[in-house]
């Protein structure tokens, strides 16, 4: 169950408007890496946990803080949207600096949210659940944690760079230093897993099972070698069992397909 | 460019039909960490790499690799596909095995593509582009790449315990193989690009410009404070830079967010 | 069955083409609470009506104009990109209000369409029939139509002051004017319904098997009291069955969740 | 900012597994009408409220306590997929009753979840943000609001008629209580509302703008005239202004539309 | 404007009630092929035609005939999920005809819809409108027309093959002969244009300046020649201009692609 | 299975950065009609072909070929994107120029991929599945095949026209000969198909089995006789059976549709 207080987790407060950040802002809001989706993937990989109560415990902690993200990017994108021109479109089309910034500026913004942000990407497309990832192995669901973590200090620092008001930046500054916690909270969980479990998932998967003689080859399927010069085609292989192998011309190992013809009541074409 | 040979990478014969399965078995080829995925997630990061171009030349093996994995899975699936109870409804509907088949199986491997595979999931939910990541930052990148094949070995090893078949079964331990030798490969590679740049994404942000004082709080939102007991709240941080501060009872540090009325012209709802 | 009059319902004739305009205007025609919306909604609520004769009939009156104002926004957003700037891009590079045309527009409407509407929003997003609601409980049904026509009217309502354009104000008053008239009529058949099933949906699901000791008490999850000054926190409900308790201080009344473990063959994290 | 209670706001403890009925139950967690719309559009409705301060409270209040209901509904959903059957497929044939449930399960609670919730609705469609809705008005918002809380009720209670596990029952029972209580809530704030700005929205643009002559006609555009004996075809409208009139044989009132021949460079048909 | 009366274009009565079969027949309601997608896309082209007056005209034909089609196979369907078992789930589990249905039914057929269509298809996806094609260009859409009926009848008949009940195939015998008067319909409008125009699409696009030398060879990228025998790889081509070359070895022709580095400000990878 | 070489096809190399043009390039990737469909719609025809040998291998010659349409286009967008402006932006404000470059281009080129491509179309919407079709019926598919090379040729001479950049014209001028030769190879293929099967897909359905009174009436639904003009009302039908006949007043054939109450259990409305 949750509680919410009324002041935010850092300030939210823009220099001044600017519609057309605003719609860039949304990325990180409710696009594929925004707080959106870390919010809805911490949350429910906490309420599925079948693992010991740290981890779980560890998971609500931190999706509980991802709503707050939520919600300062929604405070801070209302806010961006304030004097938006959304009036004597005539006017504007006289002042190139107005139509450009209601050409650059998001027009659900003002049709359809009346200025308040919306859970979707900059691109104006929904955010959906199939950005969530939940999958009950702990060392997968990390490692999607860390993605999203990079992923989105990536974005968080290029749209820094994009603006120079102090406000936002300000507001910025504290996500992205959240975001180097982040990582590190990642990294530390997925070391501490893997030192127990080894570090390929699923760990308890009977690896005589598998095709053991290309489980460490490294196939060189396009035209030129410069692979070879990767760590991943020399040496030790990451999870101690093998020595990485190059495949310099890789050859079919299968069969040459052919289908049975189908069934009459399907009228599908058949030979 | 692309050149293809008939001979498929490994063999793909099942050793009965099995129309339930094949519904099963389309996670793997088309959601979020199947084979479409990881193919166009490889490519397009090879096409956009900036980066040297040993780079390059090892995403587009990769991704070569994995156009011929898609084949294989829609191959396999075509044939498990063969024989299903498309027709003769009220005879089935007195057997509750044939009914069941009926039940269980995707009605558009029948109605839409006759008896073949589609590039959906197991959901039948289509494979969509937003599942493709590419940046132009690897290290991001590779950790999105080491999450899919995490994903995806877990998923094929769950549809490997779900059927007896040994010939289905044969082709998943070669694509088990292949995801072993994957995750490695990009552990390696993360390892690489991490010696040189450091672990954080993006490494090259002035850390100077992030809020420092919350770079390294592991901050308790939910009640309970097993989380305390985990690497991720104590000592030194991955990145080398910090000790992890365990934050017992975060509070606020932002404004109590009040809006501006909107303009007359939006028509919303003012004070 | 339909029949078709080639006269529009009413005149929709722009005075100048506006390329931008008709990119926003879209969202009006193909958005969530565009035309398309309420015709699909209306219609398949009317098939699907499983009441007394009269509100069949009126659902298909209503989804059958409906279809009529697809069609007129249709056809004005056609007119509206007549004479788009689509070639010469160099010299409209040289011409800033010419270039702001060319970055607001639509690319579609040009490249996809050849100036024609398409059944997008103003994100250039597609309609899709998850917007359609459909319960067979006119009461709820209703009440989503109700719920359409507002937000509809409020979407007209803000492109009308967007533009300036005598032709295109005449047709949006129109369509305010139809928005006027159903508004009125959902709260005419809701207030029909309710007179003699109550107003709670649904209205035959025997309340004693609700938990009643919280079907009366406003909660107050969020830090600060304002809540307790409205009308959902004091004085007799709306049914008619009770009085508003405010709960200051909601307590949870369920478990701590633990989960049990999972069985081998899924591979996810055990204790 | 939020924080988080380990404790559930009530029990959600099924009595024994049953694995379709997690699939069913999916609709009220992650469907149009299911918990996470409306944690969405209340704190999103909450975050843009541009009122007064009593309705923003009231939004942050409601939208988090759908938080703890999303929660309950993942705890119970997670519990009710416990020992599914995912492994013996072979042996799983044999027995029709277990090969029904595999049949009617989600494969990907499975091989996705391993056997936890997803924000998906029952058809395995991924939630998505087109089913927010936060316009700025708030009159329309709470029309929305509570079709959302009947639509809502309506869903849940038919989910507690396919069941008998008195478990689910119990919670179930819990939140139809609750949404009696938000459709009461949200039918006071309407009335609230409606009888300061009138009813409808939006109540401040100036109804001389619109084309008053269609504003209360009903036009039977569908033959029969059962629908001449509604409420919504005689007497006062609801809005207090006028009388509404019936419209026997509605005639267009527009344009025969032809549309100008488009230009070269776009290569349609041209006249 | 449009017109509705009462009565259908054609009986749809089922002989008895097929739930599974209402799923499965949804794929031609709001299936990519389905009759939704034939009414916007004809309804669509009709309204954006620019071309002469007859083509307007038929188009808005066979889209007004259409919605009658969608009219049909939503009444069929709200009649076979009559008295589909949505209660007693206990007393179901114990027979497992009973249990198949529902595990085959689509469970939203009763939460969401209250035994009534929907516009999705099959698989319980939502209709959309990028399956709606309207470019402008006539030949270029009545290839697309024909390609809908083509798919369209192909599922339809496969449908016919799935059931028994003769009031269902009485219904469906009335679609497939429709579909196919509208694929002679697009055959015949098809060839009036390529007469006057040529067939290729668009015909007035200057040959000049396509790279002519491969405007009619076929190329060999897979191994093996078997379709050097086909009627695409000899003989003259089929807009009358040339012959087809058959490309045994095809080599490339372009650069090998390299990037320059990003700027500094995106944080991507550079060499 | 798969090799690449690393030339390109064709040369992919602008004359300038045009960051608002690749916005619009993205159509002919990752739209409907893009390379990205008739990439992803021949490999899955040809791996699900059960017809002979000749069709498979054909279907994957092409196939292969469009991956590395593919390929170009990414390349040509990446390097479109070189030098877009992406900071600074306090200092574009005071250029309309760049403004307006800036309100033109999808922001997500830099912030989501760091100027690079994106399997998207013009719009920014994701490239999905459900573009591919692959029904199992060569015929009908070919059509879907020809429709969308004529399709996808009319765009690419859109984008043609709205560029005079002479690197980009000429890779454009490259593909548009393919979609050339490839109208021209599916035309070919289509006439093979129908001499010997006839041209009503699917050929193989008993005809007697279809309501034949309606096979071949074009029905007059719209006000207007212009469409009696066509040669599709008059003349002998394409499949050489029979003769067109006009229904000036098509009349209902079918019931007046009424539908039983439904079961208590699901609380809708009833009589
Ligand atoms: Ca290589
Ligand atoms: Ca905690
Ligand atoms: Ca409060
Ligand atoms: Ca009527
Ligand atoms: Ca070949
Ligand atoms: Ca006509």
């Amino acid at each position: 169950m949750f509680y919410h207080v009324k002041e935010l987790q850092y300030t939210a407060k823009p220099s001044q408007p600017d519609p057309v950040y605003a719609k860039k802002l949304q990325e990180v809001l409710g696009g594929q890496f925004g707080e959106i989706s870390v919010m809805m993937q911490y949350l429910f990989q906490g309420w599925n946990c079948r693992a010991e109560g740290k981890y779980r415990d560890m998971l609500l902690d931190i999706g509980t803080e991802e709503i707050g993200h939520v919600e300062m990017l929604a405070t801070m994108i209302a806010q961006l949207l304030d004097g938006a021109p959304v009036q004597d479109q005539e006017e504007a089309a006289k002042d190139p600096v107005i139509e450009a910034v209601l050409g650059g500026m998001n027009p659900q913004h003002a049709i359809v949210n009346g200025l308040g942000a919306q859970p979707n990407d900059s691109a104006g497309y929904p955010w959906n659940a199939r950005y969530t990832i939940a999958s009950g192995n702990l060392l997968a669901d990390f490692r999607a944690n860390l993605n999203a973590e990079s992923q989105g200090r990536l974005q968080v620092c290029r749209l820094y760079e994009m603006t120079t008001d102090p406000g936002v930046r300000d507001m910025l500054s504290f996500l992205i230093a959240r975001d180097t916690m982040h990582q590190n909270q990642w990294m530390a969980a997925i070391e501490e897993i893997e030192q127990t479990q080894g570090s390929i998932v699923p760990s308890n998967f009977n690896q005589e099972y598998e095709k053991q003689d290309v489980s460490y080859s490294f196939m060189n399927f396009s035209e030129g070698e410069d692979s070879s010069n990767g760590s991943w085609a020399n040496g030790p292989t990451l999870d101690g069992q093998a020595t990485f192998q190059y495949v310099q011309h890789p050859q079919p190992m299968g069969q040459k397909p052919t289908l049975q013809p189908g069934p009459a009541s399907l009228h599908g074409t058949n030979p």
